[in-house]
């Protein structure tokens, strides 16, 4: 049987993430990789979640080990409604505005399978959440992307497209502007107050939905918290995307979509068919795990540890590349990624033959357009690797710049 | 903002499953329910799954609580291999032939997204599991039915209707053919090895591909055990769906697609855009698990269980409907249904306002059809009510059809 003939367009256009791809040879001895956006095991509470495993099973067998609703664990949504009050101020939020996926990718595909068709038009920022892009390209949508600055998205860049798109009559076409405006992978920047606020404007303007993704957004080094563009907006104008992978374990693949009663239905319906519903052992002992202990406190040591990376990697950055023109990089106030660009002329994805020489990994600017185009810019993630490996890894870093600079007749 | 004017197409066809819908009322005090598909929570082995979660959270975590590969778990792929070789005889596996999915409604909505396009035609039984049809459905797929009979799919009328597609230049939409040959859902019925080497060689002749779900083949009460598909058509023809919700637990949500290597690969891109990856914490306890316990042995008195319980039923039906003209039922080998079909002039679906009256619930045969036609037959499970409830639950059942009958002029 001949597979390619018998595919449907989906299939023969699927790829795989460039990310996947290219962390293959992280694991080859000796490497130091910047490439995953993985947490620290060590942050992870295994002993507290052990127990409460072990209980769950033991005491809640009925309901842990048996089929769950499509919506998910109604004990889960208790505590996150507690925890998206406390976390973002969100209130009068009730179970028919929550859904519980398997991570937020899962939410990204759901969202994308109930809005998106080949002929929609969605924004999404430039770089872009690769995660974000690969879920919304099975749906054939078109891509507008917006630039990002020091200070997040390029809202009059924004705003000059929607009144384009406007005057070709295509602004029903566009169905949500994604944005993740914390820490924002893998750009590093965060959104400030006032582009939130315009942004929010202009999608009032247009009336047109946004879909903000936070899954960092609990991780902050410094600065003061900013109101979430769903506070701001509000459910008529906002989706929020949430998870646990970045601030409990990854390994629960819990994520989940926050929004208006009717968007959450659509997307549950699509889940339904999707997967029917998500493990409830997972839920439940995330649940407990909430109702337990204090979520924002246990983080802490896990916060100041990142805080310490990546303090140490923006060092080391600037020990190895401050005397070279045009190089420059991202400080980011939280998260995990710090977005690093070479001057004109380097193109990070070639360069990963001399960087997989050196075993020393990143990831490629170009995984994080939409049209495979080449970028001189990469992503650095500095929360799995040892503070000395990272220091280590720099230079190695700047050993492949300065190899694949010459032989490029660049320096 | 008004979400109809800027859904997808796919978001404006969604629909909820009939069964879960109906399913709501079986919460009521006094009910029966013959309706939802889940194991007996008594089945499930509690307390070595407790103890195995503690130890995996604490001497895996690393890799329990982290991201895991799209591919899922490899010790669980080992055990998986050997299981797969024990049961179905399936030798030359490798990791790449395996997928694990999120149940096996995941990996019917991965199969569907990867092959099937508006234009293309897959056949599927007639009754139809209705968690394949909602997952085909999202494609805007064509179906053919195929009606199963005593043993089996009617493979006859599919030869005729695959003639004809071919007469009509469309026989390269057909993606493939989809079947439960043992213990089917909804008509409990198992294919005769006579109509699986005829279904092979039509499909063969026609260059077809097979899709095989099979998540009750080893919950057969009685008979001998007939080969599958996959062992009969080798990975060439047929991708085989194999799950461990009705033969471990549900709570852990884990399927696996069994097939040829460039099949499986297309499908894990796709899940790699839908959800990244499942659990690694599922998919570690399910391999330690049959690491340290023979699945088969241990299945032993759930089978019993469920052999007990099925033949309650079947003797409540004939003591209740043996005097109805019209009125009969399948005895199913094994799995989890009784398919029950009342004489003609019967709507099940409009009779279960009657039976909502009485408390007795069951699942109405039009949730079984892809175009909502109207049936006399429903679909009754045997595996969750005890034994005096399901004797109670047939008894009721009769006082439902005899009155909705006199209702009707039907009797």
């Amino acid at each position: 049987m001949d597979l390619e003939s018998i595919l449907s367009d989906v299939g023969r256009n699927l790829r795989s993430s460039l990310i996947r791809e290219l962390l293959k040879y992280a694991s080859v001895p000796g490497s130091i990789s910047f490439g995953g956006g993985v947490p620290d095991p060590n942050t992870f509470p295994r002993h507290e979640l052990a127990e409460i495993a072990k209980e769950v099973i033991e005491k809640e067998y009925a309901y842990t080990l048996q089929y769950n609703t499509t919506e998910g664990d109604d004990e889960l949504a208790k505590q996150m409604i507690k925890l998206l009050e406390r976390i973002y101020g969100i209130t009068n939020l009730d179970r028919s505005n929550l859904l519980f996926t398997t991570g937020s990718q899962q939410a990204l595909d759901l969202i994308a399978r109930i809005f998106l068709d080949k002929d929609s038009i969605c924004f999404v920022e430039f770089p872009v959440y690769l995660g974000a892009a690969s879920a919304f390209r099975m749906t054939f949508t078109n891509f507008e992307t917006v630039p990002l600055q020091e200070d997040g998205m390029d809202v009059d860049y924004l705003e000059r497209k929607l009144q384009e798109l406007d005057k070709l009559g295509k602004i029903k076409n566009v169905k949500f502007i994604y944005s993740v405006p914390n820490f924002h992978n893998p750009a590093g920047v965060t959104m400030s107050l006032e582009k939130r606020k315009k942004l929010i404007e202009i999608a009032e303007r247009y009336d047109i939905l946004i879909l903000e993704d936070d899954p960092y957004g609990l991780l902050r080094f410094e600065g003061e918290h900013l109101p979430s563009l769903y506070k701001l907006g509000g459910p008529d104008r906002v989706v929020l995307l949430n998870t646990f992978s970045k601030i409990l374990t990854p390994g629960l693949r819990i994520g989940v979509i926050v929004g208006r009663a009717d968007i959450v239905r659509k997307a549950t319906l699509a889940k339904q068919a999707a997967d029917l519903c998500s493990p409830s052992l997972n839920q439940r002992i995330a649940a407990r795990f909430l109702e337990r202990y204090d979520l924002l406190e246990y983080l802490k040591p896990g916060i100041e540890l990142y805080r310490k990376k990546k303090n140490t990697m923006i060092k080391a950055l600037e020990e190895e590349f401050a005397d070279m023109k045009g190089a420059k990089w991202v400080n980011p106030q939280g998260g995990l990624f710090v977005w690093f660009t070479l001057p004109e002329g380097y193109d990070t994805m070639e360069m990963f033959e001399t960087a997989k020489e050196k075993k020393i990994y990143y990831i490629p600017g170009q995984a994080f357009t939409v049209d495979d185009s080449i970028s001189s810019s990469m992503r650095l993630s500095f929360c799995l690797p040892p503070e000395e490996k990272i220091i280590e890894g720099v230079k190695r870093l700047k050993e492949v710049v300065v190899e694949y600079g010459k032989k490029k007749g660049l320096i």
